[in-house]
């Protein structure tokens, strides 16, 4: 077997923005992209990370993403806003949202700003996390092309709907949630496929929504909460939908062009994202939501692991460690997207 | 086997209310508990109805909660505000918070009350449909006292921290979604240990944090996700923590007293919740808002069940039917709480 390639985040930085002015992008839009994707790279969400740079690519030479959106953005009151992606990827029209919802939350205390006409935005958490850098609670979801199934349903509805929050911890890395709300992704279906193994119990269905192991019957995946409580995933895919969808006016997951399972690379696809800033001085005060959160942090750590020689962890706490290692060793890099990036 | 008594929900409601008062709440705390308590009989929420007053009135004797809380509300910018609760009742103090969220929603577009020193406050989802009833998105969450353990973790941390979240679905009834996140209430538990039944797999866990069916050894809950996915559930009640207790200043679960399972009914607890609301106006526009999310009900509704005779639902809608069935049939009233209303 071979050694799998590692590349430093420098590297991967500069070839995966060049990849992407080199098919037209702007430079705000290569930038924004790249930063999503190496944030993603950098926790271990090799899923959402730089080997979503040659789709994008080919999105963007295809026609579905425009290379030069004009991000329009429309104020609505004091704490609101609208933004219009112009079809462009969603990345750099996230970091924009979440930075006017930031602006926002320094006046009003809160802000939110929905984003409409808009496409894959890779990993959410990367917006959440901007609000803790900037001292504040952040908050976004996006919507995405139908793979989830209902509580009891028997066709595809939802996307996984991912929802990410952040919060700034005085002196460490910030409590970082960015999570599904399906049990697993449909990557993973795929990955069971290609080794052959039988899929974990209660995450997917059939085509009929029969719950089935055999990953290559699989065809949808069950909500969070599996057979018997998966009407709260569901309900939280619901939720996601309400903030990114409807209260947006973007196409909600059943009517969206599947990302990639389809022909149609040439259609604008008009997916939605939400994003909310809280200001914590807004609320108990900084220093007081410092502490709180610093002694609920240690307490939760403090818990004994059921599994020998492991610690329980914070949302964001796995994510860190990894960041840590991958400076370290570089950031692996698969087959495919090596070869596309010319590393 | 006896008939279950039922009783309308106008005599519950001057019931309720009296029991109260004769022990001394204020009016409007009187006033504010019984709608709480009958908003979760009404929709089949029993473990949240009327079957609390019994130990509403019981903390308002014991003196845990007082009977007459001056609540104060500090306005910190134009979309946020603090609400002390005085150590009384949740239900008031909730219905404040929201009904000041949406006042704020209407001038700022989003508005966010956090609320300290508050106790029980039933179900959430109760505040989130005051959101929907005033044409606005709802969301609210509170912490509870620890009964749910970490994911891999050995001992109780997190309560069952509810999120509720309420959508106005014009011409029909809200779309409300009230959920723990843990997979089942801890009174489930109690209830399968009566019964002599083993529990559901993947929902509890023995006092070391061992998965457990046994009723009698479960010592506590396991997060939504259960074994292998609990991450996302702890998750989401560390996304709940955050909201009501580390933004507001209140206890955190793990060292919060007990609801119910201890002997001090003195000590204020200083529970925290939180509300957000936001106006479908100040983002696409009520009008698209209400297509929108129309259509996005006719389709999950349309989605044929794996279940033969039964169908998909939206979150609310088997609430609602309740409500309907509830009203034709009056309330169930267990023989404890008929005694004490004097039924």
């Amino acid at each position: 077997m071979n050694e799998i390639f590692r590349a430093s985040a420098d590297v991967l930085t500069a070839k995966t923005r060049t990849a992407l002015l080199d098919v037209g992008a702007t430079p705000e839009t290569a930038e924004a992209t790249t930063q999503a994707l190496l944030y993603a790279s950098n926790i271990g969400v090799d899923s959402h990370g730089v080997r979503l740079v040659t789709h994008y690519a080919a999105m963007l030479r295809a026609g579905r993403v425009k290379t030069n959106p004009i991000l329009k953005v429309r104020r609505t009151a004091p704490a609101t806003a609208m933004l219009d992606a112009d079809n462009g990827l969603g990345h750099h029209a996230s970091y924009q949202a979440m930075k006017l919802a930031i602006e926002m939350a320094g006046q009003a205390g809160i802000g939110a700003v929905g984003v409409m006409h808009s496409s894959h935005c890779g990993a959410v958490g990367a917006y959440a996390l901007k609000a803790a850098e900037a001292g504040m609670v952040g908050i976004v979801t996006s919507n995405s092309d139908a793979n989830v199934t209902l509580f009891n349903g028997s066709r595809t509805f939802h996307g996984t709907n991912p929802l990410a929050m952040a919060a700034p911890v005085s002196n460490q890395m910030p409590w970082l949630l960015d999570m599904a709300t399906s049990s697993i992704p449909f990557n993973r279906v795929r990955l069971y496929r290609s080794l052959g193994l039988p899929l974990p119990s209660d995450v997917a269905a059939d085509a009929e929504g029969n719950i089935t192991q055999d990953a290559m019957r699989a065809a949808m995946l069950l909500p969070l909460g599996g057979e018997s409580y998966g009407f709260k995933g569901a309900g939280l895919a619901g939720m996601v939908t309400i903030l990114s969808t409807v209260l947006t006016g973007a196409v909600i997951d059943p009517l969206l062009v599947q990302m990639t399972e389809t022909s149609d690379f040439t259609t604008p696809r008009n997916v939605g994202h939400f994003c909310i800033a809280l200001d914590p001085a807004r609320f108990i005060g900084r220093e007081a939501f410092d502490g709180v959160l610093k002694n609920y942090l240690a307490l939760l750590r403090a818990v004994p692991s059921t599994v020998p020689g492991e610690s329980v962890m914070a949302p964001g706490d796995r994510e860190w460690k990894i960041a840590e290692e991958r400076k370290r060793t570089g950031i692996p890099v698969d087959p495919d997207t090596q070869a596309f990036l010319q590393l």
